[in-house]
């Protein structure tokens, strides 16, 4: 088994705030992430996919074929938009990184082809990052 | 003259939008950075300050310095921050990379100490950043 | 479980050299590394700790919960020190990155809230790093 | 146990391209990667071992040594090298990344000492990496 | 007057040979640059170009416009390609960085709108680049 | 004139402290600086030089020449170590980054063969670099 990672970036805006709880929640919950008028960041996306290489071609996978997945599916629906109201698979979560490689998840796990899908990180920051396994 | 350089970090969402414009004009000049709900960056700010080190310290500028005024000046009103409503100094203008560093060098110019401000770079994405020398 | 890292950095100075060995054996076995004065790195630490996000924030753990412990537990101890003499819970051993991260491990293991740590990853340079798992 | 980690890098060219398949199948599956002449990369190779810390050193492996055995047997037969005519132990298998991790891990695993083999990576472009862990 | 950077990478081959010198000088010049199956990069490509931000936009020059000319005029003329053999503007000069940011020069010195070409910067490894303002 | 850039590392610890001002002096100077037994930093040092391509090789410096020589001048006296009590050329003065790069200048500025030496930066972490230029 051979891990292949493939890494996009997407610019988003987002605002860290749950409605169920009240103002001074939020604001010690989230403090500056909760700013009404939301901040935004340069979000690295890395998409990893485990296989055993083709005979025909040495690939696990056509790394075009897993960018321009990435791509339609997560890069198109994110990229310089706000993630709190114009993403529909992200409408009733709070946009947390966390939340966001979930829903990455549940999107890709079925689309890699003969690969497995084995994990997807995301950079929220140059010090700030979160993984996922399934 | 050496010059002295220090680098921080700040994520904010913005929307390019010209008010005077009509919506396909904007949508033309634009495109998807005109997203009515804005979109967002980490930026990195680079601030150049140039002079003599002096003979006490062997110091241009006490970076120390150089990074609270940046941070106080600059980072603390930008931060977390939609850059078209929450921010006094930018509220006349594009929040385009190029009008931010204008806006950011008449701030810092007078605060340096006896050093030059000589150049502020800001990078929005790995690949687009923009230059000013005043 | 979603793993959450978050990175710090710090500079310090240390010395490779074991007492109980001979002069010759030292230099046989750190070469450089053992110079007398020491020598020093910008050392990268990246802190990984995994969980369920809680239903209330979406988060595994507070970042900045998790940035102030580590500051306030490793970073204010390390940082701008000499590794052999100034920094209490390194005085036994030989401060290598190795040792370094099982040393950061007790200190931090408990202390992550409902999280669990699992992973210390060290970057000395950009060319060597060792990362810990308990 | 802990994980220590070596990064290389080398600049090589290479071509991927099946002979058993015809121009067609290989334009259609390696796209501009089979362009006759070829094209290249400066590749980072990362090598993981681990172990427990030797007692006299508190090393898991010596850097220096690892780094020579990595130089050595990898990569002064792939720098500045044609990895299709140039490298023997690439001779019969097309140079993809995962087919060269998977012949450096052959070349390596008996070649770190008292340490063992945990990982190699791959990075061809800051985009695309591979990671074989045996 | 605002300066603006685009990056752009692209992944090519070439070989450092000069046919009018015997093998010998090659080898003495060029050293392992001169193996005759070539080698190759990931060259990252920084192009400045500065004038005023137009008032109607914020922006010295439509990043989107700038990328495309880079990506027709430069970008898609030398990525997955051999330098020495498939590139048509660099057929009479020998590929050193040194004489390709000349060509690429007088390829985009034309091209950048309103705004004035600046400066080319090439990086060929993470350790060695050139610039080149014309 | 095109300018060539290379990138060299080393590791190093030093002390900011001038001896003829008093210990408070010097805390309120230098702060964590100035702690006695000294930190130490990855030290990223960037040499360029201008001139014309020479029509042989096309280089305007042979790059494996100016690597050598920066090794040769300068790594090969302050990779490892202490810059206060090791290295002859800086024993006079307060080893700052600003310091530095002024003697590197001296010692560099004769030996670059035909080209002319253009700036020297050296980056003493991620956040704080200086240049000169002579």
């Amino acid at each position: 088994m051979i891990s292949v990672t493939r890494r996009e970036t997407f610019s988003a805006s987002h605002r860290l705030y749950n409605p169920e709880l009240s103002e001074a929640e939020n604001l010690e919950l989230f403090d500056k992430c909760a700013n009404p008028n939301g901040h935004g960041h340069n979000y690295v996306l890395e998409v990893t996919v485990a296989g055993e290489p083709n005979s025909n071609s040495g690939y696990v996978i056509d790394m075009k074929k897993l960018k321009e997945v990435i791509r339609r599916e997560i890069i198109s629906r994110v990229d310089h938009k706000h993630l709190n109201y114009d993403v529909d698979f992200l409408k009733d979560v709070i946009p947390t990184a966390e939340n966001m490689v979930k829903a990455f998840w549940d999107i890709l796990k079925d689309k890699v082809g003969d690969a497995r899908l084995q994990s997807i990180r995301l950079r929220e920051t140059e010090n700030n990052s979160v993984e996922y396994k399934g």
